[in-house]
C-alpha cells in the first residue's frame, strides 16, 4: 500500500535543515503546551511544531470526520483509537498542507496560532501508557549480559532464541523527555556481607525503542506475525534506566523491579509506523527456526540509527554508543504475537520497548554496564572526566533517525538528567 | 483513632444473616449494573447493595461536600482519591443510615430504587488499576516452591528474608469475579526435546489478596511503614491464575510474563482497610532482623480467614484449600514502603497482590502446585473426579472474612470458570 505522506519527492513550503529529525516525511505525533495552551496535539516539521488542535478548529480537516476536540485531550490516546484509517488520511492531510504546492496556511492568518517554535513550547506526555512491556531481544546485549554474568562459553539461556523474553514493567514512572530524577536507594548486597540501603552505585541507562500499541484486542484474541503492523501505532526512543547493583540483589527469581521502576525516560514524538515504512530492512537470520506463530515473511528489521551522549554538568556531552534498531533479534511484530498468543489484551496507548539495544561492536553497546564492561574500560568524557556508570548531575540523551534518498525520518531526543540521593 | 462505622453493637434495620460477610461493620465500596443503571457505586449490605449515587441524589450525604456525580462514575478512583477523611466520613454516614436506630432510610419511598438485591445487579472492575505489582509474601509458599524446584535444604533463597520480592504484572487482564477466560496457549518445554507450542497443560489457582493505593505519591517520594496505612483504601481478593508449564519455561531470567497475564480475577468489594482494622493481628516474627526502613511497629497482620472452592461443571463445589492472610511473612506496609523506597511514584487505583497465600499445614497451601505437590497427590472431587491442576469448565471460588466478638466482615466471592482453549 502507497503512503501518500510518504513521497520522497515532497517538499515543504517551511525552511526545513536537511539534518532536521522532522521532514515532511516525518510527522510524527506529540502534546505540547505553552502560556496559551494547557494541552494540544501537534505535530513537528523542522524546528517547529504545528498544532493540530488549531487547524482543526479552523476547519482545515474537514471531510476527515474527526471528533471536534479530539486534538484537545491531554493524551493522543482517543485519537490514535480512531484506527489507521483514520490517523493516515490525518497524516497525508497534513503533508498537503504543509507542502510547497498548497498555499492554505502559508496564507493564513492564523499562522502564529498554528506554528510555534519547538524551542518555546514544552512537550508532554504524548499517550495515556496504560500497561508497558520490556523485552529482551537484542542478541549482542542479551549475549553480553550472559557472558559477564554466567557463562561465557553459553551466554544465552536456552529460551532465548525459542522466544521473545519480556516482562511487565511500571507505567506510572515512565516520564517524557526533559526531566530529572533522584539517584534511586536501594538495598544491595555487597560480597560476604549482610545487604545494607543506601544510594545505588552503579546507575546506567539503557538504550531502547518502544512502540505504542494503536489497536485494542479483547482477552482470548490473539494478533498473528502478519497482522501486528495494525496494531502498531508508531515508535519512540526509550530510556530504561537500570540500578545494576539493586538489580543483582533482588532479581531472582522473579525479575527485575526497583532496579528499573524509579524512573524510565520516553522520547515525546511519535513516529508513526508508516513514515518508519520505507526504512525497512530484512530480519536478524533466526537458527534455530522459530515455531510456526513466530514465524513471519518480509522485511521487518528497521534501520534506525541510534546515539547515546552523556553530558556532564556545564560541559560538553560525549557521544559513548552508536548503535541501530537493526541489530534486534525479535522484530516488533513477533514481540507483540508472542505477547498476545496466550490472549493477553492489548489497549491503545500501551508501550512495549525493545529491550537494551546493541550492536555487535563494542562502540554499538547500549549500556554503560557493556560498554565498560562492568567498569573495568571506562569511558573518557570530552571534560577529562571519565565514566564508569552514569554520575549525579550527567544529563544522558539518546538520539535515533532513518536516512535514505535524502529522506531523513528522526525522533528527536529523549534526555533526562540524574540528580543526587535524597 | 476510633471508627465510628466499626462499632461492634452496631445493628442494621436491614435483616442480615449471622453468616454474612456484608455486616453493617462492613460497608465494602463496589460498582454495580443493571437495566436502569450503567454504572453507580455502591455498598454491599446484608444481601443487598445500597446505590450511592441515589442517596447523594436524593440529599441524604449533604455536610460530606461530595461532586455532584461522584458516585456515578464508571469507577471509584476519583471517589478514593478524595482521600480517606472523606471517605471514612462517607462509610460513618452509611452506617447511620443503615442503622437500627435511624429512620430516614427506612421510610423513604425510593427505597427501591435505592437498595436492590445482589443477585438482581451485575457487579463490574470497582477500580480502574493503573499499575498492578503482585508480591511473593508468604514464606509457606516461598518454601514450598523451593523445596520443589530447587533445594529443599535451602529453599528460600538469599534475598527472600530481607526483602519483600516482587514483580510487575499485567492490569489489562485482570477481571472481576464471574467472568469465564480460555485455557491459554503457549510454548512449553519438554524434557530433553525443543519446546512445543499448545494449550497450557497445568492451570493453577493463586490464592492472593491485594491491596488498592488510595493516596498517590510523586516520583521521588517514599512511604514509611509508620504512613503506608494511610496509603491504602481497602483490599480485595485475588486469584493470580498461573499456567506452570509456560513458567517454568519462560521466567528465566526476567520473571513470569506469559504465565500470568491472561487473566486474573478480583473480588468486586473493596473491604476498607478500617473495616479490617478491628482483625489486626501481630505480624511473622522476622529474622534476621530487617533492614531500618522495613521495620515497623504494632500489630499489622491481619486475620482473614481465606478458602479456596473448585466446582466441576454441572456439579457441586469442593473446598481443596483452607488458608489464613495472617501467615504472611512480609505486611502490605512493608511491601508498599519497600516499593517506593526508591522513588517509585504510585498512584489511586493501582493494585498490589501479596502472592500466593499458603499457611504451614498441607490444607492451608494456596495452589494446585502446591495442595497435590506437583501432581504427586491429587485431589478428590465431591463428583468422585480427581484434580492434579484446574480442569476445562471448573469454576474456582475464593472466599475470605474476618470474625471476632460476633462481627464478621468479608469479601464475598472471587470466582472465574476455566474454558477450553480456543
Amino acid at each position: 500500500m502507497e503512503i501518500k505522506a510518504n513521497n520522497p519527492a515532497l517538499k515543504s513550503w517551511i525552511d526545513i535543515k536537511p539534518d532536521s529529525d522532522f521532514s515532511i516525511q516525518n510527522l510524527p505525533f506529540g502534546v505540547y503546551s505553552d502560556k496559551q495552551v494547557t494541552h494540544h496535539a501537534c505535530i513537528a516539521i523542522g524546528e517547529q511544531i504545528m498544532d493540530l488542535h488549531m487547524v482543526h478548529h479552523l476547519h482545515y480537516f474537514k471531510g476527515l470526520s474527526l471528533p471536534e476536540n479530539i486534538f484537545a485531550n491531554q493524551y493522543l490516546n482517543e485519537f490514535i483509537a480512531l484506527g489507521k484509517e483514520v490517523t493516515r488520511k490525518l497524516r497525508d492531510r497534513v503533508s498537503e498542507l504543509l507542502s510547497n504546492t498548497n498555499t492554505e496556511l502559508q496564507n493564513s492568518p492564523n499562522k502564529d496560532q498554528i506554528f510555534k517554535k519547538q524551542s518555546a513550547v514544552q512537550m508532554l506526555m504524548p499517550v495515556r501508557i496504560g500497561d508497558y512491556t520490556d523485552f529482551y531481544s537484542s542478541i549482542d546485549h542479551a549475549t553480553n549480559v550472559g557472558k559477564m554474568f554466567r557463562d561465557p562459553e553459553n551466554a544465552l539461556l536456552p529460551n532465548w532464541k525459542h522466544l521473545p523474553v519480556g516482562y511487565h514493567g511500571r507505567a506510572s514512572s515512565i516520564c517524557v523527555s526533559g526531566h530529572s530524577f533522584h539517584r534511586p536507594k536501594g538495598q544491595m548486597k555487597p560480597n560476604d556481607a549482610p545487604p545494607v540501603f543506601g544510594p545505588c552505585k552503579l546507575l546506567d541507562f539503557e538504550l531502547e525503542t518502544a512502540f505504542i500499541i494503536g489497536k485494542q484486542t479483547q482477552m482470548g484474541e490473539t494478533i498473528s506475525t502478519e497482522k501486528a503492523d495494525d496494531y502498531i501505532f508508531g515508535m519512540v526512543l526509550f530510556n530504561d534506566w537500570s540500578a545494576r547493583d539493586i538489580q543483582t540483589w533482588e532479581y531472582v527469581p522473579l525479575g527485575p523491579f526497583l532496579a528499573k521502576n524509579f524512573a524510565s525516560t520516553m522520547s515525546p514524538w511519535i513516529v508513526t509506523l508508516d513514515a518508519l515504512e520505507p526504512f525497512r530492512v530484512a530480519g536478524y537470520k533466526q537458527e534455530p527456526k522459530v515455531l510456526p506463530y513466530l514465524e513471519y515473511t518480509g522485511n521487518k528489521n528497521i534501520d534506525i540509527n541510534l546515539e547515546v551522549l552523556i553530558q556532564p554538568e556545564n560541559s560538553e556531552a560525549t557521544t559513548v554508543s552508536e548503535s541501530n534498531y537493526k541489530y534486534m533479534y525479535w522484530t516488533a511484530e513477533q514481540q507483540l504475537t508472542h505477547h498476545t498468543v496466550n490472549g493477553c489484551n492489548v489497549n491503545v496507548g500501551d508501550m512495549m520497548a525493545s529491550g537494551t539495544i546493541s550492536g555487535p561492536e563494542k562502540h554499538q553497546f547500549g549500556s554503560m554496564l557493556e560498554l565498560t564492561w562492568r567498569g573495568a574500560n571506562p569511558i573518557k568524557m570530552k571534560d577529562g572526566s571519565e565514566r564508569k556508570f552514569i554520575n549525579d548531575n550527567d544529563t544522558v540523551i539518546m538520539k535515533g533517525y532513518c536516512q535514505k534518498n535524502n529522506v531523513r525520518v528522526g525522533f528527536g531526543e529523549c534526555k533526562a538528567k540524574l540528580l543526587s540521593a535524597t
